[in-house]
């Protein structure tokens, strides 16, 4: 005996969120059966309308809400500094140190040749772009320290080189609250070589 | 600096599925902006489907697949016997037992004085027009053991002993495979009264 077809089909789709096994989408399928049709089709609108609903900025990449970049206003582009990101969703956790007030790029992906994704998916082009009408002074790289990240980030030091921009990336060293006993070889070595006065 | 409106209502509205947080849903939304519009439009509607796909059989209480229930055929209703269950979801575990060939009969809630739900919630009269219609001698009860399903147990046991059908219970014993080191003391307190000759 098994489940009906209509719960397996949902069951699957359940299981391509990230992490979602068949057991987890199993029990937030049965779950759902219990919602109201109310909240079934909210959910469901919400779902079907990401694509209208959440845009990038044709700017910087940015989530964009009712049309309007919130990281693409004037008092930002006069800063002169920019900084590069993988993914839209990064800005969030930028914002919340108050640390940068400049502009974004998202890149969209990174360099990764096991999956295949090349430098041309780097909207190469648009950035030089910016940089040159906004007076970019300094680029700062907020990249995934990862061979992904690290590959990218020595490409776009090649690539922006030529444009006379300071480039600086994410320093690298031990997290915050960190011990010395559970710190990776590589993280201290780095944390070494970057040390600071103190 | 905060997430763009529908993005907020898709991560509130995800939150509400079986142990997902803010951090999980966060993840789950990020997720499915990557997915093509296909893909969000397939999910979208098996969700809002769900009211009109997924219907529980009239007499039972089973999903019902096909507008026809699997577990209401005339050869288990011959059998004579009853089992009763919390859930639709919990037909399926049983029948992988492949111990149990009779008819179901789900209740929907359990009762729990805590939560405000008593016993006018079970659907007793169906219950018991079903035991004389179908000639049931044994009513097997399958709910969990905890203190809601006891309650309810023994709320059926009183309701059903006038109707002369057999009552029983799904046996509390040692889990297969597990250690009596790691077993509670109620569990091992059942499993010595419970015990059976070998």
């Amino acid at each position: 005996m098994n489940y009906p077809k209509h719960l397996l089909q949902l069951i699957e789709a359940l299981k391509q969120l990230p992490g979602v096994g068949n057991k987890t989408a199993e029990r937030y399928a049965f779950h759902m059966m219990e919602w109201d049709s109310r909240r079934l089709e909210k959910t469901a609108e919400l779902i079907s309308e990401i694509p209208d609903k959440l845009k990038q900025c044709g700017n910087c990449g940015c989530l964009v809400d009712d049309e309007r970049c919130a990281f693409c206003n004037s008092e930002r582009k006069e800063r002169g500094i920019m900084c590069v990101i993988a993914s839209a969703k990064d800005v969030f956790a930028i914002e919340q140190t108050h640390q940068f007030q400049g502009v974004y790029q998202v890149l969209g992906s990174l360099i990764s040749p096991l999956e295949g994704k090349g430098p041309d998916l780097l909207p190469m082009d648009k950035m030089k772009e910016r940089i040159r009408a906004l007076s970019i002074n300094e680029v700062v790289i907020a990249l995934d320290s990862t061979l992904e990240g690290d590959a990218t980030s020595l490409y776009l030091k090649r690539e922006l080189e030529p444009l006379q921009v300071e480039i600086s990336r994410l320093a690298l060293g031990l997290p915050m609250g960190s011990s010395l006993d559970y710190v990776d070889g590589g993280t201290l070595a780095r944390a070494f070589s970057g040390r600071a006065a103190f």
